[in-house]
């Protein structure tokens, strides 16, 4: 199976146009979804198809590069058998880490974990556990260096702590997902599972989302909430936040490593 | 809007046919959906596109006949102004037909009740409430002829407890939406609730569904769940359980009348 | 069924003070939740019991007085054929007026609705419907004298797009129950629909509440959310946004008039 | 802190005497909760409070032990320092096993993994990764014996699937949990996803429950719902039931080992 995933101005005779090229060239469409931003006029397309030889992948790409420039398209072609090396990013808490790394281990993602890289020693064991490898860094120069060096296609911040200096992230456009805990009402600054239980929330909530310059504000992919009540101390506030991070971390990283994400301005259309 | 709901064998090109279809014809598709059954090698598919001409609406359905007849298509094509003629069974619970009565005096719905009919009296001053015609009947015939006299498009079953005669049901497929209670595990047969209570379960579920000849087997439409605990008796439950109910069959009427519903085999595809 | 409130600061033996009070005078206890707050060092209480003599509500309520003064209680006692006056305060959207109408003439709640206020006549037809006073108000001393005529024990905020004046907030604490959208993460200002559609969140909430003088940041009674995506358009927010709404606040207001609400400093406790 | 869980039949003073009981020795409630099964005249209560004195855990034991007996109690007190011992039985699946592992690796619970116990071979090396004793049996005799050196004060099926002989539930009574899917509404027999994905259902669940004779029927814990769509492909449904399993497992070892569960006839009290 090949993902073809395509972002282009909107403009009558598009869902016509990929369909009919691809089965021009013997192509079987298996799955096919698109929708228009009517906001910004752009066209986003999700096609999953069975190319008519094995390896014409490439033959593939070749062809349709004329009519995406054409039509101004952004695009990108997945080969079934393509692995994505993921680089995982934390600080002090393992949730989301053992979650992704158990995942892996047990072949949920087309995927490889190349590293996992964090500010602190405390879950070097865990990375080890997993032989996968584990780099301390101390500054941002170490961390730059660091993720040169990995080459992933996919950072995943996993309850990492630290500011990501913004050259790294200019230089993975949608291709850094962070998690963080979401609340009604939300709660600003530190502390906020405090502030969430000093208000009496009756739900708590976490959002995983595509990391920008502004940290915490980018494309949403997935989100999710969990009820609570007065009965749960802040402690049992922050334990079933951490339940629904590594759930909805783990189904954002998911959605993304089977090609299933594009974003429009600051939202996602997610092709499920 | 127009919007084009189809169904039809899967084969190569379906796609592009239909878009090209509607392109070639100056339409413009805003937005399009499809799925593709496998076990049933069956493409369904929703179109909503913008006429070339406001008033094209019969002309474009001529000129799609024969290309739905090559590829075995069923069809049916929806404009904006339509508005769906809705009878509601009830028999003693009125929470579902409250419930709907007010979402169509609101203009939720493009849709008018063109009356009520139960095989009790209990209701009555509900529907006088919203001048809503109100018809008791007292055996099938009854009903029977009552529905042809009221010739509605969509029949809902807002919690009546009586069997629809399996002719009523032939006559009007995927046109008779139910709404019953579902537990994780199922409870079969009679007081459902209470067995659920003995069972100390943790959710109650609604599901509304098309009725069809084994009434609460049809395909389903919505579902939705909501959480309960031991401190919750049976009174509860049951209160509960209605909440959900009526929250249910809305959406799912909702999704029928907006043409978003496609069936194959006994489940359903929905659009939305 | 006798249900006792109360509320005091915390201290060894209160629930065997409490318990051996009714326990002395023959009262059965046939639930009891209670909860201490460590922050503000503060015991909760929800008692439903029987008395041992059927009218003995108020020789209860002469004996308790001296117990509860003696430990600093808040306290409050409610008789099983207690019923509810309540005031709806709309606006122009009619979701929610129409839900709790539906709901209080099938007899739902141990409440009365004893008059609709509004700053429109848009939904007069509806209280009409339910034969239940409407009063079109011009300005705060309007409202004020209306509602001092209606003497209502709960103040139902059912989209009410006014600010309430102070003074009204002032006479009715934990009285006046108000809804209103909410959003992981939070949107302020205007149009907060189509922010959250901008930003593509994948869940949208609803938040019931106690009103405070500063209008949505009162205690929180009930929350819930509904799961959205790329397909819905900000029409279908709003819509699928106001099925949640009328959800959320019948379910407060329910908890309400069960008397399963307390509250310390800005949060509820919820014995449900 | 201290939690005493006791339930006993029915009857006035109840939560009196106990709280007369600890209030007399300079115990601090710092926590009560309790229920009243009417259908079976039971009273349930789990008591959270602290010592007077630090070490007088076992002369609270003997203190208490006449008044339990002269109310017919069953009842147990659990020490803050307590940590229980675990046995993971596994078969194939590695999702439940990895959760439980990286959980206990983070201190999440009050308890020690003592061994992983399999009918198959395949789930070894996960163990190893946490340095947790794997124990490959063939048949039910080698089961026993293995439990018997394990001593464990939990046995956790997650995602066993072999019947555990009934010799095994009836010496561990409420103290094996098991997994499993759920539907709205129910598939029995053999590839239930299968039959739910024909089915089209919009939900799908699981429930963890205690064991016992019947193995799929005792006492329901916690449950969860995940929602599907058409767009859900068999895979994707047993897919997102995995990540729903190990929530949703984690979510009752959790509640079981803070001593939150009691049984009555078939039902959980869940104190959270």
């Amino acid at each position: 199976m090949t993902v073809l995933l395509l972002s282009c101005p909107d403009r009558p005779g598009l869902v016509a146009a990929v369909a009919g090229f691809i089965s021009d060239r013997g192509g079987n469409i298996v799955d096919a979804d698109q929708h228009t931003d009517r906001a910004h006029e752009r066209f986003l397309q999700r096609v999953e198809f069975d190319l008519a030889e094995a390896d014409g992948h490439d033959r593939f790409a070749t062809d349709f590069a004329p009519l995406a420039e054409s039509l101004m398209m952004e695009w990108s072609l997945h080969r079934e058998d393509e692995r994505a090396r993921i680089a995982i990013l934390v600080s002090n808490l393992g949730h989301c880490l053992y979650d992704l790394l158990g995942r892996v281990a047990l072949g949920e993602f087309a995927a490889d974990v190349v590293g996992v890289v964090s500010n602190h020693d405390h879950l070097a064991e865990a990375a080890g556990r997993f032989d996968v490898p584990f780099v301390r860094v101390h500054d941002d120069d170490e961390l730059t260096a660091t993720l040169d060096d990995m080459a992933p296609d996919l950072i995943v911040l996993a309850r990492y702590m630290q500011i990501v200096p913004s050259h790294i992230i200019d230089r993975h456009p949608s291709r850094i997902i962070n998690i963080h805990h979401s609340f009604l009402p939300a709660f600003v600054g530190a502390r906020p599972y405090h502030h969430a239980h000093e208000r009496g929330v009756k739900m708590i909530g976490a959002t995983a989302h595509y990391a920008t310059a502004e940290l915490d504000d980018g494309p949403i992919i997935a989100q999710d909430v969990i009820r609570v009540s007065h009965r749960d101390d802040v402690d049992r506030f922050v334990r079933r936040g951490r339940d629904l991070e590594q759930l909805v971390l783990a189904r954002a990283v998911g959605l993304h490593l089977e090609h299933r994400v594009l974003t429009v301005a600051n939202r996602t259309i997610v092709f499920e």
